[in-house]
């Protein structure tokens, strides 16, 4: 029985092999990657059972977008497949001073055109204990923000905790609507969110001098708001960065370890290991600290390993945040 | 200066390595083709200066698309480059009784957006000796079927020949029109086409029993075409195959040698390699049993070729024709 | 609720790219493997319902194994992780007259070292509809032969179908048993048997002249069987051979089409690939002709896929049989 | 219309993959590569319009050499054919404390045994703005001297700018003369020198205790040298170097930013890269302190790209002279 | 005639590439390796004749590890084949916080099960200087141990020098005994062993505050213990470490220079490559000091070396050693 | 004590992965390889000891050479390093009708610069049984045909049986001598030739209608010769080709088996790996007829493998004279 259920597109990622340029490159890496469908990815890993549910298109690529949720034991029951184009990504890494590029091609893509009816979350939500979905999706098209919406309102009205990572992104908001029309019904009836000062400013209107003070402010207006966190990003260069995790919880503000990560082998996805890590440590039981800790410790590690998914196991989390066996060879 | 001119449509084409599916590869060979691109290349490769007009999005896979075009010498300074996307397609290759695949993500690309007046078909043809364009580009949009008009309209204005590949695709025409509305006013300003009897079916309602029989009728509407070629192919299986062509020169029905061709290292762009030899037999003055046998000898080489571009030379063709040296260990 | 259980080792096997052989490659492709994983993996695939248990290493190498049956869709849930070591096999592809190799590294594994009471069957098999296993697994160790046994007469007890892969290999039997000693007692509790002429003589001491007739012995001595299925293999070199298949009913022998394979992409798992098609006919209600039909075209198909898992859909498997799209390119 | 032109020799350049050594690889990458080649495809890269003049084999591998410059978009209509070798050049990339080797293998090339009158320089240079060299050509053979020679004084009464790279390198000077011999006259038609002390010394026989003293001196005896640019690499070790330009104008030492690189990515034909800097500056009226900040920040992007061939654009050196976006993931 | 003959197993090496981990990967690279193999290999690549003697299985995969020596030049002449499998282990590098990790599957290999009187040490030890074996092959079998002690005394009696590498693994020793049992008699003859505190402690039972201490104490027990050498590694991350060497003379304690690596290419084999070059240094009669300083930078090179083996020359070393040349690119 | 001594150049090969042309291919697959070099690993490999002496360039190109003849367990102990270069050759594999090419870049090689007196024969070849060599090593300079006589000569003197590929190729006399000049004196000191008619006709002015008549003319003329041996290949395309072996004995002519051999891997080095089996033949006393049938399923076997040198052993030679297990999979 899944406890985490997740909701959001999937797409093709197609990247120059080691630090090659587009321009330059015969192959390109192929995985299949989304946010949202990262961090279930993440907590099947780690343990938690977890479903991603999404819309594919009836072929063969989506069938190997499903399929690569499926190797990381991700429940992927409920996908609906329909007529349409895989949304894709183009990734070019970085190195040193250069910095990394990403080309979206996702456009009406089957998720974006999807049937906002398909999905029977009812039957999908049952027996869960967390849904989570991202500002990703409402951003894609009407349909997917009425589908996104019914499965937050379904989750609250089931008792799942929700969880949204705000994650916004001007250049997304393409069918009439932005963010401000659609986002604050959504982030309403959530618990906990991802979210920086800029993610407030641009969703609800809310901002103010630091993260503490957005967020008291946001839970004024949004009282089911219980816990914000969002990481620090420290950069060098495309190869050199650190990074650190906060969370406020309603009290205060924690804060984790920084993590030096020099060389990065691929940052992409590493808001989505948080994430998963946040989720972790709820469902877990764990309290604020050692899930602001735990989350943070996973983002970090997730920068070491290449694709979406921070394929890490809960040992190696714990062993990075005691500061155990770093550089160790284990045997 | 050019002496031949192509218009079409680029897409980026991504395939698995090897003889590997879709769902079992995590890599994806790239290059970037298109029909009339491929022609090009293969004149070009020939030694007939080639220019290629597209439309492409103007981003660094826009521009990758038309560096495969320079590098094989053909003239791009006529590219119109705006936003949007590059259409795709994935081949999977076939093997024994396993058939190759496409899986076309092209629409909405920024080629089918393009600007119909965005090309000044004047300057492009000035100087030039032939236009060849393909059933394709019309089926994409309106605003792409309205350039290719322009450009076969302009081309014969200014005395180049003109060749048309018909190729014939169903499910391209989603845009309102069917080719039977589009194509016979195209083909009407052609010279040569390269066409099998549903060609002429799908594209004129004009129809035979046999390919000579529906040449007559045709050029009997249709008054400026000269010369009707195309290929025929036998079957074994995906590896194992035969290719002749068959040429229709107002008189009569000229034929080819048939080759053997086991196995197949690649057959996409084998059309394209038949089009760009017939196009070489006539600029270089050959008679038309020379045309079509040099014209199918390419095309039963770039079956042995990786990629949508004939990357062979004039004296392998001729010594291919002759039978000489097949096999043979050249030092 | 998976309707096909299947029990048996995975091992993780190594081969050379392309046609290398051991001693000049540099790196190995890897995959995991066993003949029961393979068949589940085939039907899950063909969208069987399906669940294959084993028990694996409790390390990284046990779980990539496991994540390559969940990738295929198969239910993993009641494999059993132990200390120990991941079973071997390396791969060397033979190419025209140089034949394919595979060096076996399987003794003391996890698996052969398993704990016979480590599976619950009476909950594994709960609501399935057939139960598969393979003459390999009770070759390996008497506690192996033993869980094969009990989940065998589990599956009996419930009402599955069982069937058996006799699959007979001399120099696997190193624990003290016999062939003679083990596998009678289990192949009396089966439905159906893919087994061939000598395979009767090894496990049975049953022999005769003809296949037909060895059935009907067999049949006589033990009465549950009442299908027995075999391919015949032709042989030209590692490069081009040809496969049909046989059935045995109960009332006479049914042949399928022969399929001439060239070149050969992988042929092994063909064997596993041929067992999938015959559960996928009889689960789906197919009668005996449509059911060798499939599982030697499934089979046949098989020699062109890379790997253990016939990576091939019902609609390929259906052209194939009616002799469609042979070696054409599918758009 | 090309604006700038530059001659010299193409070699074929072969590197073990990563980080590979010579004995331990069995694979090598390929690509073309030669100082002045890589400058003329950098400046096309940057939009500038260019052509490389060169003497290649008449075989499939000078095809391939001329064609990668295509693709860059050089100009090639000057390149001359003739019988004889490729030079080749394989380069070991360091890593840490192991220092990148290269091996020369170019003695005796088509491009050393090159005609001195199969380039008619007056028509190459016709309409063009720049002409640019390097010291590696007159130290190849007297016929490549020769031709050397004819394309600056052609250049110079035709009015273009000329560049000098003078990189002086020892032991190519094998065919009985010296640098001293060679190129005072070379350089004394140079508008424009990159050099250092100890190039000044080695060519000219003039030094002093700084770089703009030995410039002062220099310009007293060459007047119509009006600038000289230089770069410094500081080493930490192989992975991680530091480099910064340095711009003599006639009226003092201008600077620009120190760029520290760590990773290193390949840093052959940085060089090239900053020379393609120079120029481009010059030629988009760039006053002095631009173009050495440009040069230097392209010289700098340089270390982050596979290949000889500086692959990024005019935005992406203008970001990073302004520390904007370094490390950022482009979206 | 081989100057030093070194004894141990060799096992096949599994390395995912890049950074990969072992659950992503769908190809391992391989190698074969061992840490006296690696010695042996280092000396000869050095220029020291040596030769490695083991027990290989009497497969290809047993000729492929014993081809792998001889392409390093070392001596293959007395590698005994039998049934049985060769060992392998499953290396997984790391990255920035990430550490590398190995699985072993070696037990039950053919060098476990080798018969202790296979090898005639006194043909094989005729005319050579050194002995060298490792604290691994005592800890696999009994009759591992027992070629290990014969191979020991005969060098002893034939007065070779004698050098062993400690090198305590405490999961290896799975047969019923403990280094204590097994160790002290071995060490009793040795000449110079690669040791460190915790080794002494835990093969010894000797231990003392600081190395020096230690090894006074080990040779008042141990008289023929003339020196003891070991490396500090100081580790900020699995990407960034240190090495510095340590060499107790009998009089006192010789330190090296302290290298900084960053990145690590490889690092396993480093401490094989540490004791080749003490084992280089006293062959080629340098001092203690210049030994310790050849060995410690000879394994400071290694880590920028993929695989096992240092495969760097002498004046590499020796250029490392006086700072020359680093990070400089060497034509 | 190597039985067998072989002298001649030994090339780096590089070769565009799977069947990719020159001009399409940005990485080169590297081996070692030289027809005299290639027979003696292929000998080695069968367990025939085996030595082959050359002139390398002295740099790590040079020093991979030998450690590929090395790994293959030839004795390089009398090759000889100086400075120069390496030769190359480029080689394009063919495929069905497009034919394979080599592109030779071998002139001015450190071994055609070999000083004919660096080479101690009567040392190299005390206890050897048998020299062999090529009619290359002539072709390419005076040293290089010089030192092969003096190694014929000491051959002849010391009892050595001598073998002698003629295998004639006019384009690499270019040093002022032809074939006629040199070759005759070369030959009159063989015991056994692999040639065809027309080396005969091309080396000694000597032919006939058919080869036994040739060999008759040939043997009064040089009476030393007693055995000639020769291929026989019929060729369907690049693909797909087939091989029989002829002996003449001095009484008649004796054939082998033919051998249909499609798909080819890789047909360079076949004609080596004849000879090997010829040598093997003799060397291990088979009379002619098995000599002749041993070397031609060497030959045969080649074309499976991937590289100039026969990776294959007695035993797979022996199956498949014998026709057993040819396509069988070998467990």
């Amino acid at each position: 029985m899944p406890k985490v259920i997740t909701f959001g597109e999937v797409l093709m990622r197609l990247c120059p092999p080691a630090q090659g340029r587009f321009v330059q490159s015969d192959c390109f890496n192929v995985l299949y990657a989304g946010s949202e469908a990262n961090a279930a990815a993440s907590l099947s890993i780690l343990g938690v059972s977890s479903e991603h549910v999404t819309c594919l298109p009836d072929n063969e690529l989506g069938r190997a977008a499903s399929m690569q949720s499926k190797q990381c034991g991700v429940c992927t029951d409920h996908v609906v497949y329909k007529e349409g184009r895989l949304g894709l990504y183009f990734l070019e890494s970085g190195a040193s001073i250069r910095s990394p590029k990403i080309i979206y091609d996702r456009f009406d893509s089957a998720f974006a055109n999807l049937d906002a009816d398909a999905f029977d979350w009812e039957e999908i939500m049952e027996g869960a204990e967390w849904f989570h979905w991202s500002g990703i999706t409402p951003a894609i098209s009407q349909s997917a923000a009425d589908a996104c919406r019914n499965a937050i309102a379904t989750a609250r009205k089931k008792g799942l905790k929700v969880s949204g990572d705000i994650n916004y992104r001007r250049n997304l908001w393409q069918y009439g609507k932005t963010a401000r029309d659609i986002m604050p019904e959504l982030i309403e009836m959530c618990d906990l969110l991802v979210a920086g000062i800029t993610d407030f400013e641009n969703c609800l209107g809310i901002s103010d001098a630091t993260l503490e003070a957005t967020c008291i402010k946001a839970a004024k207006q949004y009282p089911n708001i219980k816990k914000v966190a969002t990481t620090n990003r420290g950069t060098v260069d495309s190869s050199h960065q650190s990074i650190s995790g906060v969370l406020w919880n309603g009290k205060g503000i924690l804060e984790s370890r920084k993590y030096d990560l020099n060389p990065i082998v691929d940052r992409v996805g590493s808001g989505d290991a948080f994430m998963a890590g946040i989720i972790y440590g709820y469902v877990n039981k764990m309290n604020d600290q050692q899930t602001i800790d735990f989350a943070t410790a996973a983002c970090a590690l997730k920068h070491t390993v290449e694709g979406d998914v921070n394929r890490v196991s809960v040992s190696e989390i714990e062993a990075v945040i005691k500061g155990e066996n770093v550089g160790k060879l284990l045997r």
